[in-house]
Protein backbone atom coordinates (compact mmCIF):
# COMPACT_ATOMS: atom_id res chain seq x y z
CA UNK A 1 0.00 0.00 0.00
CA UNK A 2 1.36 3.60 -0.92
CA UNK A 3 1.73 5.93 1.87
CA UNK A 4 0.79 9.53 1.19
CA UNK A 5 0.79 12.99 2.83
CA UNK A 6 -1.15 13.59 5.67
CA UNK A 7 -3.11 16.72 3.43
CA UNK A 8 -3.56 13.83 0.64
CA UNK A 9 -5.01 11.40 2.64
CA UNK A 10 -7.50 14.02 3.99
CA UNK A 11 -8.78 15.12 0.65
CA UNK A 12 -9.19 11.64 -0.64
CA UNK A 13 -11.18 10.68 2.57
CA UNK A 14 -13.28 14.11 1.94
CA UNK A 15 -13.77 13.56 -1.42
CA UNK A 16 -15.33 9.57 -0.58
CA UNK A 17 -17.42 11.49 1.78
CA UNK A 18 -18.90 13.64 -0.30
CA UNK A 19 -19.55 10.83 -2.63
CA UNK A 20 -21.29 8.42 -0.07
CA UNK A 21 -23.06 11.26 0.81
CA UNK A 22 -24.65 11.50 -3.04
CA UNK A 23 -27.20 13.82 -3.91
CA UNK A 24 -27.98 14.65 -0.10
CA UNK A 25 -28.29 18.38 0.47
CA UNK A 26 -26.23 19.40 3.43
CA UNK A 27 -26.47 23.31 4.67
CA UNK A 28 -23.28 25.03 3.21
CA UNK A 29 -22.19 26.74 6.62
CA UNK A 30 -22.43 23.46 8.44
CA UNK A 31 -21.00 21.31 5.76
CA UNK A 32 -17.50 21.35 7.07
CA UNK A 33 -18.24 20.51 10.43
CA UNK A 34 -20.62 17.14 9.14
CA UNK A 35 -18.06 16.15 6.96
CA UNK A 36 -15.34 16.60 9.39
CA UNK A 37 -17.12 14.11 12.00
CA UNK A 38 -17.87 11.67 9.91
CA UNK A 39 -14.48 11.47 8.61
CA UNK A 40 -13.36 11.16 12.37
CA UNK A 41 -15.99 8.46 13.39
CA UNK A 42 -16.59 6.65 9.76
CA UNK A 43 -20.38 7.34 11.05
CA UNK A 44 -22.95 8.66 8.52
CA UNK A 45 -25.74 8.88 11.03
CA UNK A 46 -23.71 12.23 11.83
CA UNK A 47 -24.97 13.75 8.92
CA UNK A 48 -28.79 13.66 10.65
CA UNK A 49 -28.13 13.62 14.17
CA UNK A 50 -25.85 17.24 14.23
CA UNK A 51 -28.24 19.91 15.30
CA UNK A 52 -27.28 23.59 14.87
CA UNK A 53 -28.68 26.44 16.41
CA UNK A 54 -29.75 29.46 13.73
CA UNK A 55 -26.39 31.20 12.45
CA UNK A 56 -23.97 28.96 14.96
CA UNK A 57 -21.62 28.87 12.44
CA UNK A 58 -20.77 32.31 11.42
CA UNK A 59 -21.23 33.28 15.01
CA UNK A 60 -18.54 30.65 15.99
CA UNK A 61 -16.35 31.63 13.69
CA UNK A 62 -16.60 35.07 14.71
CA UNK A 63 -16.16 33.90 18.55
CA UNK A 64 -12.88 32.11 17.54
CA UNK A 65 -11.21 34.64 15.97
CA UNK A 66 -11.86 37.34 18.57
CA UNK A 67 -9.99 34.50 21.00
CA UNK A 68 -12.03 32.58 23.09
CA UNK A 69 -11.43 30.46 26.05
CA UNK A 70 -12.28 26.68 25.26
CA UNK A 71 -13.07 24.43 28.07
CA UNK A 72 -13.63 20.46 27.69
CA UNK A 73 -14.83 17.91 29.69
CA UNK A 74 -11.86 15.59 29.35
CA UNK A 75 -8.37 15.28 28.37
CA UNK A 76 -8.85 13.43 25.69
CA UNK A 77 -10.78 16.06 24.02
CA UNK A 78 -8.47 18.72 24.91
CA UNK A 79 -5.90 16.52 23.17
CA UNK A 80 -7.66 15.94 20.31
CA UNK A 81 -7.80 19.96 19.45
CA UNK A 82 -5.66 21.59 17.12
CA UNK A 83 -2.78 23.43 19.13
CA UNK A 84 -1.52 24.95 16.30
CA UNK A 85 -5.26 26.40 14.64
CA UNK A 86 -5.98 27.37 18.66
CA UNK A 87 -2.83 29.25 18.84
CA UNK A 88 -3.77 31.10 15.07
CA UNK A 89 -7.29 32.29 16.91
CA UNK A 90 -5.42 33.74 19.67
CA UNK A 91 -7.92 31.27 21.77
CA UNK A 92 -6.58 28.80 24.79
CA UNK A 93 -8.06 25.28 25.95
CA UNK A 94 -8.72 24.69 29.11
CA UNK A 95 -9.80 21.61 31.29
CA UNK A 96 -10.21 20.95 34.89
CA UNK A 97 -10.49 17.02 35.00
CA UNK A 98 -7.39 16.50 36.35
CA UNK A 99 -7.57 19.31 39.21
CA UNK A 100 -7.00 17.79 42.36
CA UNK A 101 -9.55 19.86 44.23
CA UNK A 102 -12.39 19.58 41.56
CA UNK A 103 -11.55 15.63 42.31
CA UNK A 104 -12.03 16.20 46.29
CA UNK A 105 -15.39 18.45 45.39
CA UNK A 106 -16.83 15.77 43.30
CA UNK A 107 -16.66 12.86 45.83
CA UNK A 108 -17.35 15.67 48.84
CA UNK A 109 -20.49 15.99 46.90
CA UNK A 110 -21.34 12.25 45.69
CA UNK A 111 -21.32 14.08 41.98
CA UNK A 112 -19.06 13.54 38.72
CA UNK A 113 -15.79 15.85 38.42
CA UNK A 114 -17.40 16.90 34.97
CA UNK A 115 -19.88 18.18 36.81
CA UNK A 116 -17.75 20.22 38.96
CA UNK A 117 -15.39 21.54 36.57
CA UNK A 118 -18.32 23.67 34.89
CA UNK A 119 -18.27 25.01 38.10
CA UNK A 120 -14.69 26.04 37.36
CA UNK A 121 -15.54 26.98 33.92
CA UNK A 122 -18.39 29.26 35.47
CA UNK A 123 -15.68 31.48 36.83
CA UNK A 124 -13.68 32.92 33.91
CA UNK A 125 -14.51 35.58 32.92
CA UNK A 126 -13.45 35.56 29.31
CA UNK A 127 -15.87 34.66 26.10
CA UNK A 128 -16.12 31.39 26.95
CA UNK A 129 -16.63 27.99 24.83
CA UNK A 130 -18.17 24.96 26.53
CA UNK A 131 -17.28 21.73 24.87
CA UNK A 132 -18.58 18.53 26.37
CA UNK A 133 -17.90 15.31 24.84
CA UNK A 134 -18.22 12.78 27.62
CA UNK A 135 -20.08 13.55 30.20
CA UNK A 136 -23.89 14.50 30.09
CA UNK A 137 -23.66 15.53 34.09
CA UNK A 138 -21.16 18.53 32.97
CA UNK A 139 -24.22 19.68 29.98
CA UNK A 140 -26.99 19.08 33.06
CA UNK A 141 -24.43 21.49 35.52
CA UNK A 142 -23.78 23.50 32.87
CA UNK A 143 -27.70 23.95 32.13
CA UNK A 144 -28.71 24.90 35.74
CA UNK A 145 -25.82 27.00 36.03
CA UNK A 146 -26.81 28.91 33.04
CA UNK A 147 -30.86 29.16 34.19
CA UNK A 148 -28.92 30.55 37.42
CA UNK A 149 -27.23 33.60 35.70
CA UNK A 150 -23.95 32.24 36.78
CA UNK A 151 -22.48 31.56 33.34
CA UNK A 152 -23.47 32.31 29.42
CA UNK A 153 -20.87 30.63 27.04
CA UNK A 154 -20.57 32.07 23.40
CA UNK A 155 -21.13 28.44 22.19
CA UNK A 156 -21.86 25.27 23.28
CA UNK A 157 -20.58 22.05 21.83
CA UNK A 158 -22.77 19.21 23.20
CA UNK A 159 -21.84 15.91 22.34
CA UNK A 160 -21.95 13.35 25.33
CA UNK A 161 -21.90 9.90 24.67
CA UNK A 162 -23.95 7.34 26.20
CA UNK A 163 -26.73 5.73 27.58
CA UNK A 164 -27.76 7.56 31.01
CA UNK A 165 -28.84 10.85 30.96
CA UNK A 166 -27.02 11.59 27.78
CA UNK A 167 -30.30 12.02 25.13
CA UNK A 168 -31.94 14.08 28.00
CA UNK A 169 -28.80 16.25 28.77
CA UNK A 170 -28.79 17.20 24.97
CA UNK A 171 -32.29 17.97 24.72
CA UNK A 172 -31.72 21.07 27.72
CA UNK A 173 -29.10 22.31 25.98
CA UNK A 174 -30.75 22.82 22.90
CA UNK A 175 -33.95 24.61 24.71
CA UNK A 176 -31.50 26.85 26.19
CA UNK A 177 -30.83 30.52 23.99
CA UNK A 178 -27.19 30.15 23.34
CA UNK A 179 -25.61 28.99 20.23
CA UNK A 180 -25.16 25.07 19.82
CA UNK A 181 -23.84 22.31 17.88
CA UNK A 182 -25.37 19.23 19.32
CA UNK A 183 -25.54 15.39 18.23
CA UNK A 184 -28.77 14.35 18.99
CA UNK A 185 -29.05 10.90 20.87
CA UNK A 186 -26.80 8.95 22.42
CA UNK A 187 -24.24 8.89 20.61
CA UNK A 188 -21.20 11.23 20.46
CA UNK A 189 -17.37 11.48 22.29
CA UNK A 190 -14.24 13.09 22.95
CA UNK A 191 -13.53 13.07 19.54
CA UNK A 192 -16.52 14.50 17.66
CA UNK A 193 -16.31 16.95 20.31
CA UNK A 194 -13.04 17.41 19.33
CA UNK A 195 -13.62 17.49 15.53
CA UNK A 196 -15.94 19.62 15.57
CA UNK A 197 -13.78 22.67 17.38
CA UNK A 198 -11.48 22.01 14.67
CA UNK A 199 -13.40 22.26 11.55
CA UNK A 200 -14.85 25.79 13.52
CA UNK A 201 -10.70 26.33 14.24
CA UNK A 202 -10.26 25.60 10.38
CA UNK A 203 -13.11 27.71 9.17
CA UNK A 204 -11.89 30.61 11.79
CA UNK A 205 -8.24 30.66 10.53
CA UNK A 206 -7.23 28.19 7.16
CA UNK A 207 -4.48 25.98 8.17
CA UNK A 208 -0.89 25.75 6.65
CA UNK A 209 -0.56 22.64 4.45
CA UNK A 210 1.94 20.58 6.12
CA UNK A 211 0.14 20.81 9.38
CA UNK B 1 -32.81 15.05 36.50
CA UNK B 2 -30.73 13.07 39.20
CA UNK B 3 -27.04 13.50 39.07
CA UNK B 4 -25.34 10.12 39.89
CA UNK B 5 -22.18 8.87 41.21
CA UNK B 6 -19.71 8.02 38.67
CA UNK B 7 -19.53 4.27 38.98
CA UNK B 8 -23.75 3.84 39.46
CA UNK B 9 -23.68 5.80 36.11
CA UNK B 10 -21.25 3.02 34.70
CA UNK B 11 -22.94 -0.06 35.82
CA UNK B 12 -26.30 1.56 34.85
CA UNK B 13 -25.12 1.74 31.29
CA UNK B 14 -23.33 -1.52 31.26
CA UNK B 15 -26.67 -3.13 32.52
CA UNK B 16 -28.37 -1.27 29.49
CA UNK B 17 -26.14 -1.94 26.89
CA UNK B 18 -26.69 -6.00 27.86
CA UNK B 19 -30.10 -5.78 28.02
CA UNK B 20 -29.80 -4.26 23.96
CA UNK B 21 -27.38 -6.80 23.65
CA UNK B 22 -30.46 -9.59 24.49
CA UNK B 23 -29.75 -13.22 24.26
CA UNK B 24 -26.50 -12.57 21.87
CA UNK B 25 -24.05 -15.08 23.16
CA UNK B 26 -20.36 -13.07 23.68
CA UNK B 27 -17.41 -14.22 24.05
CA UNK B 28 -17.02 -14.65 28.09
CA UNK B 29 -13.69 -12.95 28.13
CA UNK B 30 -14.27 -10.62 25.17
CA UNK B 31 -17.64 -9.29 26.53
CA UNK B 32 -15.70 -6.54 29.26
CA UNK B 33 -13.88 -5.16 25.59
CA UNK B 34 -16.86 -5.52 23.53
CA UNK B 35 -19.07 -3.77 26.53
CA UNK B 36 -16.52 -1.08 27.39
CA UNK B 37 -16.68 -0.20 23.42
CA UNK B 38 -20.08 -0.09 23.16
CA UNK B 39 -20.32 2.08 26.48
CA UNK B 40 -17.90 4.56 24.92
CA UNK B 41 -19.26 4.70 21.48
CA UNK B 42 -23.36 4.18 21.69
CA UNK B 43 -22.57 1.93 18.45
CA UNK B 44 -23.79 -1.59 19.30
CA UNK B 45 -21.87 -2.27 15.33
CA UNK B 46 -18.76 -3.31 17.59
CA UNK B 47 -20.45 -6.65 18.85
CA UNK B 48 -19.73 -7.40 15.33
CA UNK B 49 -16.84 -5.85 14.21
CA UNK B 50 -14.41 -6.46 17.28
CA UNK B 51 -11.88 -9.53 16.18
CA UNK B 52 -9.87 -11.00 18.44
CA UNK B 53 -6.85 -13.24 17.90
CA UNK B 54 -6.91 -16.71 19.90
CA UNK B 55 -6.49 -15.85 23.91
CA UNK B 56 -5.63 -12.41 23.52
CA UNK B 57 -7.77 -11.63 26.62
CA UNK B 58 -5.38 -13.96 28.79
CA UNK B 59 -1.91 -13.06 26.83
CA UNK B 60 -3.22 -9.48 27.31
CA UNK B 61 -3.86 -9.39 30.96
CA UNK B 62 -0.61 -11.69 31.55
CA UNK B 63 1.27 -9.14 29.41
CA UNK B 64 0.12 -5.94 31.34
CA UNK B 65 0.44 -7.28 34.97
CA UNK B 66 3.51 -8.20 33.90
CA UNK B 67 4.16 -4.36 33.66
CA UNK B 68 4.78 -3.22 29.53
CA UNK B 69 4.95 -0.14 27.31
CA UNK B 70 1.87 0.79 25.87
CA UNK B 71 3.05 2.85 22.63
CA UNK B 72 0.01 5.00 21.17
CA UNK B 73 -0.35 6.90 17.50
CA UNK B 74 -2.35 9.67 19.23
CA UNK B 75 -2.03 12.14 22.37
CA UNK B 76 -5.70 11.48 22.31
CA UNK B 77 -5.57 7.91 22.49
CA UNK B 78 -3.08 8.63 25.28
CA UNK B 79 -4.85 10.87 27.48
CA UNK B 80 -7.97 7.93 27.42
CA UNK B 81 -6.04 5.81 28.83
CA UNK B 82 -6.79 5.01 32.64
CA UNK B 83 -3.45 6.41 34.38
CA UNK B 84 -4.18 5.15 37.96
CA UNK B 85 -5.04 1.51 35.95
CA UNK B 86 -1.37 2.01 33.98
CA UNK B 87 0.52 3.12 37.50
CA UNK B 88 -1.20 -0.20 39.05
CA UNK B 89 -0.13 -2.87 36.61
CA UNK B 90 3.00 -1.10 36.79
CA UNK B 91 3.12 -0.09 32.98
CA UNK B 92 3.85 3.11 31.15
CA UNK B 93 2.12 4.61 28.32
CA UNK B 94 3.87 6.61 25.55
CA UNK B 95 3.23 8.45 22.34
CA UNK B 96 5.86 10.30 19.77
CA UNK B 97 3.52 12.21 17.74
CA UNK B 98 4.60 15.62 19.48
CA UNK B 99 8.37 14.93 19.02
CA UNK B 100 10.20 17.37 16.83
CA UNK B 101 12.43 14.73 15.30
CA UNK B 102 9.28 12.26 14.54
CA UNK B 103 7.37 15.61 12.60
CA UNK B 104 10.74 16.86 11.13
CA UNK B 105 11.42 13.37 9.16
CA UNK B 106 7.75 12.39 8.49
CA UNK B 107 8.00 15.88 6.46
CA UNK B 108 11.43 14.52 4.48
CA UNK B 109 10.31 11.03 3.94
CA UNK B 110 6.70 12.46 2.51
CA UNK B 111 5.00 10.59 5.03
CA UNK B 112 2.74 11.11 8.21
CA UNK B 113 4.18 11.39 12.04
CA UNK B 114 2.45 7.99 12.81
CA UNK B 115 4.29 5.51 10.72
CA UNK B 116 7.56 7.27 11.96
CA UNK B 117 6.73 7.16 15.03
CA UNK B 118 5.98 2.93 15.02
CA UNK B 119 9.70 3.31 14.10
CA UNK B 120 10.77 5.37 17.07
CA UNK B 121 8.50 2.29 19.43
CA UNK B 122 10.62 -0.23 17.58
CA UNK B 123 13.73 0.76 19.09
CA UNK B 124 12.04 0.52 22.67
CA UNK B 125 13.53 -3.16 24.35
CA UNK B 126 10.76 -3.38 26.84
CA UNK B 127 7.54 -5.67 26.58
CA UNK B 128 5.21 -3.69 23.81
CA UNK B 129 1.67 -2.70 23.21
CA UNK B 130 1.10 -1.31 20.34
CA UNK B 131 -2.19 0.94 20.15
CA UNK B 132 -3.64 2.32 16.60
CA UNK B 133 -6.75 4.14 16.76
CA UNK B 134 -6.18 6.72 14.22
CA UNK B 135 -3.64 6.46 11.53
CA UNK B 136 -4.05 3.51 8.98
CA UNK B 137 -0.53 4.54 8.03
CA UNK B 138 0.85 3.32 11.75
CA UNK B 139 -0.08 0.21 11.25
CA UNK B 140 0.80 -0.21 7.52
CA UNK B 141 4.19 0.97 8.97
CA UNK B 142 4.12 -1.26 11.85
CA UNK B 143 2.63 -4.51 9.64
CA UNK B 144 6.59 -3.74 7.34
CA UNK B 145 8.46 -3.51 10.39
CA UNK B 146 6.98 -6.72 11.99
CA UNK B 147 8.13 -8.09 8.50
CA UNK B 148 11.50 -7.07 8.47
CA UNK B 149 12.09 -8.86 11.87
CA UNK B 150 12.40 -5.18 13.54
CA UNK B 151 9.90 -5.26 16.14
CA UNK B 152 7.97 -7.94 17.93
CA UNK B 153 4.81 -6.24 19.89
CA UNK B 154 3.34 -8.87 22.23
CA UNK B 155 -0.09 -6.88 21.94
CA UNK B 156 -1.78 -4.63 18.91
CA UNK B 157 -4.86 -2.63 19.34
CA UNK B 158 -5.56 -2.27 15.54
CA UNK B 159 -8.52 0.32 15.49
CA UNK B 160 -7.80 3.10 13.28
CA UNK B 161 -10.77 5.32 11.40
CA UNK B 162 -11.55 5.86 8.22
CA UNK B 163 -11.79 5.97 4.06
CA UNK B 164 -8.43 5.33 2.95
CA UNK B 165 -6.28 2.42 3.51
CA UNK B 166 -7.66 2.05 6.81
CA UNK B 167 -10.28 -1.42 5.93
CA UNK B 168 -6.72 -3.05 4.21
CA UNK B 169 -3.85 -2.00 7.34
CA UNK B 170 -6.37 -4.05 9.60
CA UNK B 171 -6.55 -6.75 7.38
CA UNK B 172 -3.14 -7.03 6.98
CA UNK B 173 -2.62 -7.23 11.13
CA UNK B 174 -5.15 -9.83 11.47
CA UNK B 175 -2.58 -12.03 9.19
CA UNK B 176 -0.10 -11.17 11.62
CA UNK B 177 1.19 -14.07 14.52
CA UNK B 178 0.80 -11.59 17.35
CA UNK B 179 -1.68 -11.18 19.58
CA UNK B 180 -4.52 -8.84 18.51
CA UNK B 181 -7.46 -6.80 18.89
CA UNK B 182 -9.00 -5.24 15.41
CA UNK B 183 -12.46 -3.26 15.03
CA UNK B 184 -13.06 -4.55 11.05
CA UNK B 185 -14.11 -2.29 8.83
CA UNK B 186 -14.08 1.54 8.67
CA UNK B 187 -14.97 2.51 12.11
CA UNK B 188 -12.37 2.74 15.43
CA UNK B 189 -10.93 6.14 16.95
CA UNK B 190 -8.54 6.75 19.81
CA UNK B 191 -11.78 7.17 22.12
CA UNK B 192 -12.22 2.89 20.90
CA UNK B 193 -8.20 2.45 21.32
CA UNK B 194 -8.34 3.58 24.93
CA UNK B 195 -11.30 2.24 25.63
CA UNK B 196 -9.96 -1.56 24.60
CA UNK B 197 -6.91 -0.67 26.82
CA UNK B 198 -8.51 0.30 29.89
CA UNK B 199 -10.87 -2.60 29.89
CA UNK B 200 -8.04 -4.89 29.49
CA UNK B 201 -6.14 -3.23 32.37
CA UNK B 202 -9.47 -3.11 34.62
CA UNK B 203 -9.22 -7.03 34.00
CA UNK B 204 -5.50 -6.97 35.20
CA UNK B 205 -6.17 -4.92 38.14
CA UNK B 206 -9.34 -4.12 39.35
CA UNK B 207 -10.35 -0.72 40.11
CA UNK B 208 -10.75 1.15 43.20
CA UNK B 209 -14.94 2.10 43.18
CA UNK B 210 -13.98 5.77 43.36
CA UNK B 211 -11.46 6.01 40.21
Amino acid sequence: MEIMRPMEIENKSFEIISRELGDRVLDKNCEPVIKRVIHTTADFEYADSLVFSEGVIEKSVEILKAGACIVTDTQMAMAGINKAAVARCGCEVMCFMSNSEVAEQALAEGTTRAAISMRKAAEIEKPLVIVVGNAPTALIELNNLINEDKVKPKLIVGVPVGFVNVVESKELIMKQNIPSIVARGRKGGSNVAAAIVNALLYMASPRDINQ
